[in-house]
Formats: C-alpha cells, structure tokens, sequence
C-alpha cells in the first residue's frame, strides 16, 4: 500500500512590478513571487479529480489583481494579504505560504538630490519575507535577506584548530574574511514595522561584523546574530548562514617576491560553510 | 538571555575526480562533495575556542584521501566512509553528513564500440547522494537526481479544475507537458546495489511518465511515484519534485492563422511547482 | 561633431516550440532566435523619428508567425525563411541576421524502441545556426555548437613548453584533456544537408580528439579542424574554440599516499583558452 | 591544403586581489584577469612544437607577481603593464591583450564615516578594461562597464513605428523603460586619469538618462552618447548596448480593474536589442 504524505503545490517566480505615481515623484516595487499551498489534495493525485484544485494560473492573477488593490507598502504586508486572500476563497485549503524576494530599485542620486523617477537598481543583494497562515492561528512572517557580501581585511584570525594527519591549513592571526551573508528571523508578532526593524537588523550585522575581533567564522557570526538579538527586541529569533568564501595568500617566495599579506586569490570552490540558529531564551 | 540551537559547519563544493585505470579502458568518477558537522561547538560561537574545530580545509583534504584509499564504486558507498571517518576520528562531532552530486562521463560511442579513454559528458541532469551518521544508529542512506528534463506532446489533459473570478486559463484536452523531475529516495536497509536500483526508479519514472493519461501534473507525478514503489521494493518511500515548465500555445489569430495545437512558447517563469512525498505503508 | 558609426536593433531570446504531428509519431523543434536588423535609422537615433522602425515585438510575432508557415526542418533553412522575409517587407533594412540556437529533444528510449510523443532533453549542449542577408548576394550561413564536453584520459601530453622565472607547471608525458568545445562554419554553398553535415562534423571531431596523441590543446585542435576540412568538403572553413578545462593532479604525499595519475581536482578557473580559424586553401 | 587562420591563446578568469595596507585604512582591487596572445605559433598546432609556449600557467603566476610589484592604481594602468611585460619577455609574441573586470568593494558606511577595513560588494555592475599592445604603435585602452542596471517610469514613450500585418504592440505615450547599459569606449591618449574618466563617463550616462525624453531606445541611447562625447573630450569614441528589458502592462480588466500604469510585468525573454557606436567626428 501505497501513502500520499506531505505535499505542495503552487506557482514559482511570479514577477509583479508596482509603479506608485505620487505627486512628484514615483515608488517602484519589485518583487518575485511563490505561492504553495497544502490542503485536501489525495483525490487529485490518485484519481486525476480535479475539482478541488486552484489552478497555479489563477494563483498568478491573484497576485497581480492583489497587487492593484493592495495598499501594502512592504513584502511582509502583501504577503499578509495575498495567503489571507487565499485561505478565504479556498475552503479545500489548510496552509497557505507565500515567498516573497525584492530586487531594489533607489532613486538616481544626483549630486545634492535624487532624481524621482529614475531608478538604478543595487542588484547583488535580495530582500526575503516568507509569511505562513493556516485556519487557526495568526499567520507567521519571517523576514530575512541574501547574498550580502563582504569582507574584513583585518581583526580576523584563525588559530587554535584541531590538527592532525590530515591538515595542512597552516594557523593565521591576520586572515581575510569575506563572506555573502543570508539571514532569516522570525517577529515576536505579525504587526510590527517590518521595514524599519529590516534596517535596523541589517545594520547592527554590519557593525558587529566591523567591529568584531574574529576568532572564526562561527565567533563572528555568533556575535553579529546575539547583537541583533539585543538591538532589536522585536524578533524571537534569527538564522545565520555564512560561507567562508576563501581568498588564498599567493606564494610569490617562488618568484623571489615576498607577499606581506598582499596578493590574494579569492576562489568559488570550495569554501567553507557555517550555519546557526541563535534564539532568544527566557 | 541567547540561546544557541541548531548549528552545523563544513566545506562545500569539493570537486574531486578519480581516474581508475583498468587494463584496457578506464573509469571516471567526478564528484562535488559537501560536508556538514553537527556536535559540541557551542564554545566556538560563544568564546572562539578553535579547540574541537575540525577545519574545513582539513574536510577537503579527507575527500582527496579517502579518494585514494576507497574502494568505492558509487557515491553512497563514498559517502558512508566519509561519515565513519569523520565520526571516528572526531569525538566531539555527534552528526556528520555528506552530499554528494555526480556529473556523469559517458564513454565516447564510435559506431559499434565505445572508446575506452575519451570521454562525454551529459551534463543536464545529476545524480545526488547523502549519506547521515551519528554514534548509535546506521547510516541513512538517501539517493536521488535533479534536473530530469522531460516532455510529453501527447496524453495530457487540464480539466475541471475550479473556476473563480480570476480565472484566465482555458481548459484543456490535449496540452504539452514539460517538467524537471527532481527525486529523492531512502532505503530500506543501507547496504543495497545503489547504483542497480538507481537505473531502475530512473527508468520506471520515465516509463511511466510516457504511459500515463495525465490529467493534471499531480496525477502523473502520483502514478510516477507509485509505480517506483511497485518495482523498487529497496525503498522506503520516494519523494518527486515536478515543476510544470508551461508551453503557452500561440495566438495566430491575429494574424489570421491558425494554431492547430503546434507553436507554443516555453517560458521559465513564472512556473508551476508541484512536489509530494510517497511511503510505503503496512 | 559626433557620427553614428556600426548600429543595429532587433529581438533576443524569443523562444519558439513547434510540434510536428506526424501520424504515429511527433516531432519537436525548440528553438532561441536573435534577430539583428541593420539599415537606414539615422533618423530614429537623431530625432527619435520611429517610422521606420520595425518593432522589434513585431520581430518576435514574426518568428512565431512563421513558424507556423514555414515548412524548414532545421535551424539554417528557417534563418534564411526568415532574414528573407524581413527584407522582403522592410526596403528600409540593408542586412538581417537571424541567430538561432536549439535544444534538442530527444524520443524517449525504451529497451528496443522509443516513445513516439515522450522527449528527453540533453541540455548541455547547443546546436547553432546564423544567417546573415543583405540586398545584393545570398545570404551566408554559418553553423556550429556550444559546449560539447569532452575529456581525454590518455594520449595527452604538454611538454617542451618555455621555462622562464614564473615557471611552475612542471611537464606532464600523462595528463588529463578536458575541455568544452564550440565550432562554427561556413558553407560553400547555401544550399546543402545541414543536418547530415552537422551530424558528420561533430562526429569527426569526436573521432580525432579521441585518436589524436596529444601534444598540446593547439595541436588537437588543429588536427580536429583538419579532419573535418578533410571529411567534409561542403564546408569552407571552421573556428574552434577549446579551454583547457584544468584537471589538478593533487599531492597525496602530504598523507603519506602515492598518487599515481589518479586523484585530480577539476577546477573552473582559471582556465586556458585556445581559439583558430581553419580555412581551406586554393 | 588547410591554412591555419586568426588564432590565439592565453588565460581566462584569473582571479586576484591585492589589499593595500595604508596607515589607518585598507584599499581592495578585486579583479578577474583574462591574458590573449597572438605570434608565431604556427608550429604548435601543426607539429606538435611547443618550444614558443609560454604556458598560460606561467601567464597566471605572471598576473599574481606583477600585482605584487606593480604600482598601478587602476585596471587600465596594471594592464598595460601586464601587455608590455609580456611582449617583452617573449618575442615570438605579436600581439598581446589583457581584459580585466573588477568587483567593487566600497568601504562600509556607518552613519557619518566609513570603516577602515571592512568593505561591501556592490555586485550588480561591473567595471571593464581592456588593454591591446603589438610591437610597433602605442597599446590602445578601452574601458568599459556593464551592467548598469537602470528604469525610467516617466518621460519615456514609443509611437509613430511601422504597422504591419504582425504588429500588436499598441503604441504609448507613458511606458517604463528598463535597460542594463554596457558601454564601451577608447581614449585619444593612452595617459589619462582613467578612474575619473570612468566616473564622469558613467555620471553622464546616468544623467542624460533621467532627463532625456525618450521617443525610443535607440533616441535616448544616442544622446546619452552624445552627451558623453560633449562632456568627456579625452575619449574618441562610446559604444553602447542597451537591451529594453520589457515590463509589460498586466490587463486586469479581466478582473474588473483598472490598471492605471501601475501594475508590470517585468519580462527576462524575450528582449530589444538595441547597439550603437557614436564617434567624435572632425
């Protein structure tokens, strides 16, 4: 016998861009989409009946006619919107979740001023907000972002490792440190300013980042998640994941050429790989 | 007060490539590599103690070692000395895991031969692996594949799927379907012929994808899923991942043609997504 | 004064799907189409006079629209279909160019057939085609692929090279040859079986790569370039391009293991690149 | 008889970093260098003579021991060092080129300073350069960004184009206008302060962007080179590419809205297509 277990269904990269057109100047919002949703599907899977389903087209209009009505001014917000809207038309449905990733559009600074409807888009970084509801309880919003790089050329080191027949890394106490932060964190409650504490939270990861005298990867990452934890008291807990992207010191005595910490080779692969949870504790 | 919770470290993306020179022909493996660590490292985050720090640049040197010294045919056998190294040299790591993926190298065909040295490779799709110990039970053993890129242009039908007021999509009786298959599966027991029975799901999902009368993606990925439980009795359950990958049909009206069902536009995005999770039942 | 020098406009990645309906059995094309238009649109640039401009999501219904009509079986009969037609409508245009690459869809095996309407995708590598036509001669066609992945574990060699102060590489009588090829060329004529010579090109490259004592990427290359000059007389020429896709011999020694051409670490960069032009001479 | 054509070799994707450590503050270059030679090869490919190779592993280490002791402040300067480095020591060799791309690092901004020694990657965009030297003329530099990701939502329309039996574009008078700018362009003199250049290149660009009002693509391309050409009298020449990323529209009457210019979809394929070379004219 065969059983149907955990199951999902939905529509992924659904790209929607809203032009606000306000006096004087023009807000753009971009996001990018996924909506899944779980639910009393068995029948459609065994027997091909496809009454109860929503079709994935239909969960794609409903993202951009949610986008014309909607007056969310932030992902957490529609998102809020959008699996409300869907919990409520779909009675078959037990949770819905929508995915939410923002590519950020800035007005184009002019020397003193920003030009308001000309936009230039930092694309290295993406916002993230995920937000789950079900029939009882109040949805979840967990926000968070990726690929936020970067890189200490100093206060980083690292000594003190294990070694044995395998190792040859030799110890370092003045390393690079270069990393693509990725963060998710979950609120205390499903109203709080989410743009704000978005700020807030990614500006202490880069102060404590700065500041921190780096015994390793994992003793930086602890500090800038339990500095976050401190800073802002909105947020239960938060997730860190940071790959240690590696920049190997050339040997140039080969050459007859000394490198006093000069000359580096930042390389894809491999590269180290940390992650961690740091959860605030009664 | 900061509680840490769950936490892993390890090296990702070690690519290694193992050349086995048999007398008159030879063998690739190329493998990429990923080593995840659970276990005490709670005063690495809090205090930047180094000193149960296995570095991960020492992980990658295990891949090239124990790449000599294995024996093994396939990326589970790999996998299984890897995690019982690191376990066993490592008394603080409690949980170790190794992901690996395998670009396949085919040995070049010449008419009625294959040339025992040159070699191809399909890179499309790839075969994965993890393999999961800790200090009590045997190892869980969890094979699969990604990016499985198949298409049928018969035998597919969307019909009587709900209809609401945001409702674009027509139904259909004889649509294209296009998807990527993704699937995972564990064993019963962790010595099996891996390899043998990785052939065998692979074949019978493709089987039956071809025989099916589809009525929803849903219904196919189900028969898909059941008909590898039927003939792989190795494994436990089977988990199937089925992007619907859309083919729009092109209206040529506009320019007075028609379109007996033969242009369509493939588009990436945005797509839908279906994945579900079948086990064996007593 | 400023001058508007070289200039063109035109539609990239427009996707295009056909389905052939044979009885018994179907057919699939699924083709990416660039087209460049070059011509008289000093106007456009200057004053922002558009009529003469062809928009270019015209282009795209034209590709879509002749799809349909055109009976071309391969990507180099429907390039000239369809630079001819845009000159034909367009007096103001002096060169089209259509640039189109394919996906192959292959039917399904099974044991001792294939699936008439079921298609596997072999995505790694990619057929080209472009065709370029002005007012005045026939149109030029050139053919080709793209990352055709290939590697060689015996029968390479790189010895003999320049040794000068930055000198590393020591000399190999026995190394991996990998590598990723593309080919273009040019036809004698425009009309001629461009499956059937694409077919016997890529299959004469297989063949001397495989058979070719390597001394060097260039040395390969140019007796791969060589053979098919020699196999196919329809064609004037062929540009190859090969990086040398390094394979990295690692150093066990460290581990007190021997590693007897065994052990290598594939790595993406850097890479060597090696590009010729081979043409025939009167 | 086969003549062997154009060709050339060298190194791709050579990645090297130099950290410069001033008093007080750290500078980081992070560039991605690619090494082409042209000579007298003829030999290698033929014969298998590999006694005029110099190694494009020897072309690497060139990269990363010229980097130690090169003084050069920007990718122009450090490349033309690479070129007649390499000229000089090998004359076999005719014609040697560098391209280099660099990811910018900025300093970490905190509130009214930046942090010495801890810096951010902006990596959407990407600078360009590209150095060419022979034996006889001065080497020509060429400098270059892509990526410039950019959007106007006002001042941007196209109307007055060719009707014809396949268009469906309506025209508009109130569009958003995306493009990712890549620009190119040659200096009259090898010696100029190319950083500034660069800056004032791109400021313009960006300026006459946001101003211009545009009747087309290729109407505001050629006035932003204008623009450059006016204000940047050190450069002979820009090419530009700028591909209109479309954000089509979204018909919501379909749902009984009105989509008043607000709701898009921003589209990846297809795409315009739209190059041009401004030159300055005697």
């Amino acid at each position: 016998m065969i059983a149907l277990g955990q199951n999902s269904y939905g529509k992924s990269r659904v790209r929607v861009m809203k032009v606000k057109r306000h006096p004087g100047h023009h807000d753009v919002r971009d996001w990018t989409v996924e909506i899944l949703l779980e639910g009393d599907f068995q029948s459609c899977f065994t027997d091909g009946d496809n009454s109860r389903i929503l079709p994935t087209d239909t969960m794609k209009n409903t993202v951009y006619s949610l986008a014309r009505s909607s007056t969310a001014e932030c992902m957490e917000e529609f998102g809020k919107e959008l699996v409300a809207f869907l919990l409520q038309r779909n009675p078959q449905v037990s949770v819905a979740r929508a995915s939410i990733s923002e590519k950020t559009w800035e007005h184009l600074s002019m020397h003193e001023s920003t030009h308001p409807t000309t936009f230039v888009q930092l694309s290295g970084e993406c916002q993230t907000a995920e937000v789950i509801a079900n029939r009882s309880d109040a949805p979840t919003v967990r926000s968070g972002f990726e690929n936020l790089v970067i890189l200490k050329t100093a206060g980083s080191e690292f000594v003190g490792f294990i070694k044995d027949s395998l190792t040859t890394l030799p110890e370092s106490t003045d390393r690079l440190f270069a990393t693509a932060v990725k963060a998710r964190w979950n609120y205390l409650s499903p109203t709080v300013p989410f743009g704000a504490l978005r700020c807030k939270i990614r500006e202490t990861l880069l102060r404590v980042f700065a500041a921190h005298k780096s015994k390793s990867v994992q003793h930086t990452l602890y500090a800038m998640g339990e500095g976050v934890l401190a800073d802002v008291r909105e947020i239960a807990d938060i997730e860190l994941t940071m790959p240690n992207k590696h920049c190997l010191l050339v040997d140039l005595s080969r050459f007859g050429q000394d490198n006093p910490n000069e000359i580096f080779v930042p390389i894809d692969e491999p590269h180290g790989y940390i992650e961690a949870h740091l959860r605030r504790q009664d």
